[in-house]
């Protein structure tokens, strides 16, 4: 456990923030608190993958506008996604003539991004820093499973890619915005997991060890903490990091708020184990997790981002699944 | 115009250095210079991606060495690669327990981690980073082109995917470590090129715009510096590098270096416009641009990390070639 745990003494804010969620996140509980809900998985594009590109773009722009900013203020873009090449990504900004960093931290990459956009901000090197990420359906399921056109069956453990991007605007503190206290960088754990169908299982142990060691290095315990969120776990997975806390005697009650679990009602939606991919942390973040701190109704929250780090090609060849989780801490 | 350049005033340093370099590499002019060269391209591994992984790995534990440190010592590594969801790094620093942040940056992932390496040790975030990144002529050539039993012709725009790892550890100033002093994040341009054989013209613009920035920024030029280096543009696109500067009055004279035409000998290793892949300027950095800094036959250096960002995919839709420089300064 030699996770780095960082406290951000001039405390940059999250100043604005958007999500943009597919048709079927936005029947889901969460629905009227989405800035944009797409009609159309294709957004009016030729591909999926260019309909990926421009919604992460038009996340990044919808951000920029809440933050009252222009993107010029932008003094750096800060951006991943789940493709090949993180192409939703770059093609994205490929035009904002910004200063561009490209992550690839899986489902954690929009945590990995708040994190180094907030050291960024917190060191003074940059005044504001956006952090975008993307996922979507239909882009991840050909590219990471089957051709959609097969149809093919998915298992109780598997997960629902979401479609949707979310975009952070990080500045210096404002009134009002929530800020961001401390960082954990999380390690890479790998509990040995094969089932590329089993995401949950997979990041669990990177989780509790990113959230345990956070806990441990601040002194502090669940009962500090308003919610703890994590990326997307799924209902197996966190039913597993509530194991691993309880086999340590700690209980996280009902502070454990999973985004995966929490995007899809799983009883309607036949959406199995919850909500996976880049986007889907993200856009609860965006939507729930920043306007709920706002509101005061969360005072101290952790978020820890979850990422299962294999690839087609790894799952082939027989290697088990590597995940990892970052976390930042946020206050009122 | 807006790339943004950072001061750093702490000047970390690069503490250690690693190279390992595969057997063709280890055949061109910079043999002599490489910590290890390979004499098989699986490396004892089952398959290429294994052995591209254990590569990494292998000059992490090395640079680590040369840093004269433990791998307890450091507190973040961070690292990136071409495949698919970067599994050579994920993969390589599965078991180190030392929190770990991915990056996508292409070709320019290497200079990109030095960079934020440098900017959270100059912040007093961490003491110690550790920059890797690998590629792998055989893993890459079958990912981004054809099955290598094709034996598909090469273009003469074509450049040769470096074989190789480099590992640069950043930690706090030190004697005789060459220090870095400022850095440079570049924005994503695309000059519309769409031959994915012709990396180096894609490239150049970002190149030209990153270095002209720098330059700017700082109010320096060319002459102010013993080497600007550029990460992997070959003879196409370092020609073109040239060009641009001319078109605005600026000569580089014999003060720029490109990575890829140095590694190998284009005459006599049928590598047509040079070396590429992530690897390729890291290994050149690592083995000798670092060295000719600490003999002080360099004095002020300009390494540009140049990547194209483009995918099997984002060629197969038609899409021109996105690309990305960042750069970071080095002096005695």
């Amino acid at each position: 456990m030699n996770n780095k745990t960082i406290v951000l003494r001039s405390t940059p804010g999250i100043i604005g923030a958007a999500s943009f969620a597919g048709k079927k996140e936005g029947e889901g509980p969460l629905a009227a608190k989405f800035d944009v809900i797409l009609d159309d998985a294709k957004y009016l594009e030729k591909t999926w993958e260019k309909a990926e590109s421009k919604i992460q773009y038009d996340a990044y722009q919808t951000a920029v506008k809440k933050a009252e900013l222009n993107e010029a203020d932008i003094d750096c873009i800060i951006s991943g996604d789940l493709l090949n090449q993180c192409i939703a990504s770059t093609f994205a900004h490929r035009d904002s003539d910004t200063p561009y960093l490209g992550l690839y931290g899986a489902c954690s990459t929009f945590a990995e991004g708040i994190l180094i956009g907030a050291l960024m901000v917190n060191a003074g090197y940059i005044n504001h820093t956006a952090a975008c990420v993307s996922s979507h359906f239909c882009t991840a399921e050909r590219q990471f499973r089957t051709p959609l056109e097969y149809g093919a069956q998915r298992t109780p453990t598997a997960q629902w890619t979401v479609t949707g991007a979310g975009c952070a605007i990080i500045g210096t503190r404002r009134e009002n915005a929530p800020f961001i206290t401390a960082a954990t960088i999380g390690a890479i754990k790998d509990g040995g997991i094969t089932d590329a169908n089993n995401m949950g299982a997979a990041m669990a142990p990177a989780a509790f060890e990113t959230i345990y060691t956070h806990m441990k290095n601040t002194g502090t315990s669940p009962k500090d903490y308003d919610m703890i969120a994590t990326g997307d776990l799924g209902h197996v997975g966190a039913r597993l990091l509530r194991e691993l806390f309880e086999m340590e005697g700690i209980s996280l009650e009902n502070r454990l708020f999973d985004c995966g679990c929490e995007i899809f009602d799983s009883n309607t939606q036949d959406t199995h184990a919850g909500g996976s991919g880049a986007a889907c942390s993200a856009v609860v973040f965006c939507a729930h997790i920043v306007e709920e701190i706002k509101k005061r109704n969360l005072k101290r929250v952790l978020f820890a981002g979850t990422g299962a780090l294999q690839s087609v090609l790894s799952v082939q060849q027989k290697e088990s699944i590597p995940a990892i989780c970052h976390l930042i801490e946020l206050s009122v």
